[in-house]
C-alpha cells in the first residue's frame, strides 16, 4: 500500500501527516519553523525530520516507508537544499521523489476540493492568491516585515508597540495597549522622567530593541485583548482593511469560487488568546467587506499539503476524498495532542 | 589664548570646530558618522577624530592646543567611552575635559541665543524638544526606526518602497515613485511574471531586502522629487503631521519662543536633491500648523556645540558672540570646502 507524506512548513510550526491514496491519515507530527528564510536551513531541514519522525512513529497501522514527499512552504523552494531534504528522508524510508510547492495553494485546499477560488492568508506575513485550474494564477502581498506584509501578525505587533511608544511620548491618546505591553515585557512601571523623557518610555524601548523586528508579531494578540480600546480597534479594524485590499488585488469579477481563510490571524487561534477563526472581529470584518463569498477558515495548510501529495500522485480529488482527509487528519491531530506529544 | 572644541556628532556627518572664547572660529573639519549607537564606537571615534585633526590642521592661526572639548550627540552619553575618547584627544593637543552634551541642545543653539524655545529635529531620524533656562525640560520622538520617528528621513524613505511595493503588487495605485525607486537601484524593468507575482516586484524585494532598514532612509529624496505625483505628496503631508504632532507633544501654551528647525529632512540640503531648507514642502507645511511661531531652519548643530561649549567656559552668550560664532563658522566652512577637503 502505497504512502505519502506531506508536511506544511510554517514560519513558526511544521506540521507533518503521512496518509495513503484513499485519503486516510496513518499519523500526524508537529516541530518548529519549517521555512527555511526565517528560521535558517539547517534549523528549518531539523524541523522537517522532527515532524516527520513523530508522524511514522504515530502511524497506525505502522509506516516504515512512503513512496513520495511533499512540502507546502512560502515562496522559499530556491533556498531550500532539496538534495539534503531528500538525502535525509530517504533514510527515514523514502522511496520517491520529494517536491516542494506552495503554502498558499496548500492553504486553498485545505479548505475546499474545488480547483478555483482564492485564498487570504494573515499569519505572522500576509497573502492571497486566486486558484485557477488547481494553479496559481495570481498571488498579492507576502512581501515580508519591513516592505508588505499589511494586515498581518506582524503588522499588528508592530501597530501596537508603535501606538503605545507614541502614547508614552506624549504624540498620541493613552490606550489600554500600554499596560498590556508594559506587564507583557514584565517591565516595572514608573512616572519619572529623566532628561525630558518618561523613564518607562526609555525602557520599554530598550527591551523592544533586544527583539529581532518579526518577533514583534508576538504582540498582536495584546490589540484583539484590548478590543475595546479605540487604539486597538482602530489597529485590527485598519488590518482588517490591508487585508481587504490584499485580496482585492487579486480578485477577478469574472470568478466566483469559495475564499478560504488562514494564517493565525484569520483563521486559527491566536497564541495567548484562545480565539478561534469564527469569532474573529478580522474574519468578521472581512465578511463585512467581501459581500456574499462563501468564506471558510482554516486551521492551517496541512490537508492541503495531503490534498497536493495525493494529486500529484495521480488521484482524483472528489469530495469523498476530500473530506476523508480533512476529518482524518483531525483524528489524528487530536490524538497526537491527547497523547501529549504535540503541544 | 584659550581654544575649545566643539563636535556636532552626527550619524551620518561629525563636524568638529575650534573656537576661541570670543567665539571666533579659527578651523573646520569634517568627518562620516559619529554616532556609536548607529555607527558602533570604534568607527564613531574614528570620526571623531577624523574631524578634530582635520580642524586642527585647517586652524587659521595655527593651533596645537586646547583646553576643553564639547561633543554634540543623540542620548548616548551613555554608550560612549569618554576615556577612550579623552585619551586620543589628549594626543592631538587636549590639555582639559571632555564633556558630552545633547544634539537636541546643540541644534536648538545653531539657530539662537535664547535660553527659552523649542527646537524640531529630522534627519534619518526625528525628536523634538522644548528648552527651559538652556536645558532640555521635555523630549519627544527620538525612539529610532523601529518604533518611532515620523516624519523623519527613515519614515519617508520606508513610505516610499511601501507604497511602491504595494503599488507593484497591485494593491495600491500606480504611482511615480516607483520608477525613480527602480532607477535609483538600477533594476531592470520588466512587466514578465512568474508563478502569479510581478518578476520586478520579486527583483524589487529582494534589493531592498539586501539594505539595512536604517538605509532606507536614502528613498526619502524620491518623495521630494515626484511631488507632482499623489502618493508621494500624500507621504510628505503625513510626514509633516507626524512632525507637528512630536513639537506639539512638547509645547508649552505658556511659553512662546523660537522653533529652531533642523536635520536633513527640514534643515538643510537632501541628499540627491539640493533643496534647501527655505523652500522644503515640509517646512512650509509645518510654517502653516505652527501659525505664528517664529521658524529657524538651520544647516546642522555644529554652531550650537560651539555655543554649549563657550557656556561651559563659562562665556555669557550675548547677540553678538552667537552671531560671530555663526557667521565665523560658515566663513570656514566654505572655505574648507573651496579647499576640496570637505566633500
Amino acid at each position: 500500500m502505497q504512502r505519502i507524506l506531506a508536511i506544511d512548513a510554517g514560519g513558526t510550526t511544521t506540521r507533518a501527516v503521512i496518509v495513503d491514496l484513499s485519503g486516510r491519515c496513518l499519523g500526524y507530527g508537529q516541530a518548529g519553523g519549517g521555512n527555511p528564510i526565517s528560521a535558517g536551513v539547517d534549523s528549518a531541514l531539523a524541523s522537517l525530520v522532527a515532524a516527520t519522525t513523530m508522524a511514522l512513529q504515530a502511524s497506525q497501522p505502522a509506516t516504515d516507508t512512503f513512496s513520495s514527499a511533499l512540502i507546502a512552504m512560502a515562496g522559499a523552494s530556491a533556498q531550500m537544499p532539496l538534495e539534503r531534504i531528500s538525502d535525509r528522508f530517504t533514510s527515514l524510508g523514502l522511496r520517491g521523489d520529494v517536491e516542494v510547492d506552495s503554502d498558499l495553494l496548500a492553504m486553498f485546499y485545505s479548505g475546499t476540493s474545488s480547483s478555483h477560488g482564492y485564498t487570504l492568508v494573515a499569519g505572522t506575513g500576509a497573502a492571497a492568491a486566486r486558484i485557477t485550474d488547481g494553479r496559481l494564477e495570481a498571488v498579492s502581498g507576502g512581501s515580508g516585515w519591513l516592505l508588505g506584509d499589511a494586515g498581518s501578525g506582524y503588522w499588528i505587533g508592530h501597530q501596537v508597540v508603535r501606538a503605545v511608544v507614541a502614547s508614552l511620548d506624549g504624540r498620541a491618546p493613552e490606550t489600554a495597549l500600554s499596560d498590556l505591553l508594559v506587564a507583557s515585557l514584565q517591565l516595572e512601571a514608573t512616572s519619572e522622567r529623566s532628561n525630558g523623557r518618561s523613564l518607562l518610555l526609555l525602557r520599554l524601548i530598550h527591551a523592544l530593541y533586544a527583539l529581532r523586528p518579526i518577533e514583534l508579531s508576538r504582540f498582536a494578540p495584546l490589540a484583539f485583548q484590548a478590543q475595546d480600546d479605540h487604539v486597538a480597534s482602530g489597529i485590527l479594524a485598519a488590518a482588517a482593511s490591508e487585508l481587504a485590499g490584499t485580496l482585492a488585488a487579486v480578485w477577478d469579477p469574472g470568478m466566483d469560487g469559495p475564499v478560504v481563510l488562514g494564517g493565525s490571524v484569520l483563521g486559527g487561534t491566536i497564541r495567548g488568546n484562545g480565539m478561534l477563526a469564527g469569532t474573529s472581529p478580522l474574519a468578521a470584518s472581512l465578511k463585512t467587506a467581501l459581500g456574499d463569498a462563501e468564506l471558510i477558515p482554516v486551521r492551517d495548510g496541512v490537508v492541503g499539503a495531503a490534498v497536493l501529495g495525493l494529486l500529484r500522485a495521480g488521484i482524483r480529488l472528489d469530495r469523498d476524498v476530500f473530506f476523508r482527509i480533512g476529518r482524518n487528519v483531525s483524528l489524528r491531530r487530536e490524538a497526537a495532542s491527547v497523547n501529549g506529544s504535540v503541544v
